[in-house]
């Protein structure tokens, strides 16, 4: 699908307007001594907050009178069909768990997608007042240091790497041994930054990010970010992770395919 | 020893003022593409930046102008003599990993101690713009959200509390194996917030801190924040930890005790 540049303009507008409105809901409760934390149900730990559920009906709510004719994919209120190709995938509160324990890690989600996968992606933190936005040729961040164009950096071998995930598990226990196979040839391996984890990629502060059990509206906003930024986002397997799963975030080709095939071999070898 | 009103109202404006002088300088050096990572050649992977040391000389040059016969402690420069009894304990970048990866989450240290230990503590997280501080019968953070009083929050079990540490190994095997035996019966475990997990604690956002391998300079400040919030910071034996070594931090003596219970069934049992 191609959009053309007042399109794109419009794009980027509504996208930033979303970070606008989701902000003022993630931070009423942000830290707040009361906040309310359900559990879904499913038997995990899966804290659902009020500022969850109200952040992605602000969102709603300016989609509805500025993109009414594009489809919706939410955290929290699922899927709107849409008529025009576009979708708005939304997660309002990644990093729940990282939320309700009061760091500055959990992000808002906002990505526009076609069927190729996201164009245009946010990855925004209320609390520090920043926000990672790329796509369409552009990629920046805005926050305490003003504003300042993203890049991966280059230059680093495994040895020499920086990798992330948010949970030492990773996933399943054949997950967990696949990223730790890598993590052990990389010279620093750092935990718990939920989605802030790929910001610091696109802003060439570290090198990979690897990890598993990922849902599309997890995935989609970093994925155009870290791709406007230079790097590479895919599935364990090297194919499109937009839909979810798997997701190796590399800052080179290079990185990207040495952390591929150790994962490989430690899922296949 | 005591200290006046007046002596207090001193200790708190000068711990302020080395807060000032830090910020700037090791928020120069952040997220900046050609920072310098010195090893400290011990094999470890330590990194100490050049906004370490830059960062812990304008703290000493504004002690030695407003409190040139205190003693000073420092992570980079070592011991200073004093003839007051006082000494300024300072770890310029708590967190150097987090520091060179991007993070929030690293500090500096600061706290003013008698022999019986920290008095007034400061963990300043400059890229936030966030302060919490605590001593002399207050205890507050300054940030994002204004001012407000730091309390650690009461009536969880262990069953529902949240426990931090910032590397999942924590230090030694046995160490790490007591650690993870009281992470298994809390609800939520978390990683990688450095010096800002003490913090929250404070903060009343999460429940334990854990941690083993300590320095004097990593643990005062959080002492004197904590204790100052009405949470319990010891060793794993319940003795005093302000020289160091293996901290438990807690909300409530009860969750300190059966944190502690378990740590020591682990280590002897």
């Amino acid at each position: 699908m191609m959009i053309d540049a007042t399109g794109q303009a419009e794009l980027i507008r509504v996208a930033h307007l979303l970070a606008d409105a989701a902000r003022p809901e993630t931070l009423m409760h942000f830290r707040a001594p009361a906040l309310v934390a359900d559990d879904k149900g499913d038997g995990a730990f899966d804290p659902v907050t009020v500022a969850d559920r109200a952040a992605e009906q602000a969102m709603r709510t300016v989609l509805a009178r500025e993109r009414p004719d594009d489809a919706i994919l939410g955290e929290e209120y699922g899927h709107k069909p849409g008529t025009t190709g576009l979708t708005w995938v939304l997660d309002p509160i990644d990093g729940t768990r990282g939320y309700i324990s009061g760091t500055p890690t959990w992000g808002v989600l906002i990505s526009v997608a076609d069927k190729t996968g996201p164009k245009y992606g946010i990855i925004d933190q209320p609390y520090i007042s920043e926000r990672f936005a790329g796509g369409f040729g552009q990629a920046t961040v805005t926050g305490p240091q003003g504003t300042r164009d993203l890049a991966c950096r280059s230059g680093r071998d495994l040895a020499d790497a920086t990798v992330l995930t948010t949970f030492p598990e990773v996933g399943s226990k054949a997950e967990g041994r696949a990223f730790h196979a890598v993590a052990s040839q990389a010279k620093l391996t750092r935990y718990g930054m939920d989605c802030y984890g790929y910001a610091l990629l696109a802003a060439g502060q570290v090198d990979l990010v690897i990890e598993a059990g990922l849902n599309a509206y997890d995935i989609q906003a970093p994925i155009a970010v870290i791709t406007a930024a230079g790097g590479i986002v895919t599935d364990w397997q090297g194919g499109p992770v937009h839909n979810g799963g798997r997701a190796l975030a590399a800052a080179t080709p290079a990185l990207h395919a040495a952390a591929m095939e150790i994962l490989q071999d430690s899922l296949h070898g």
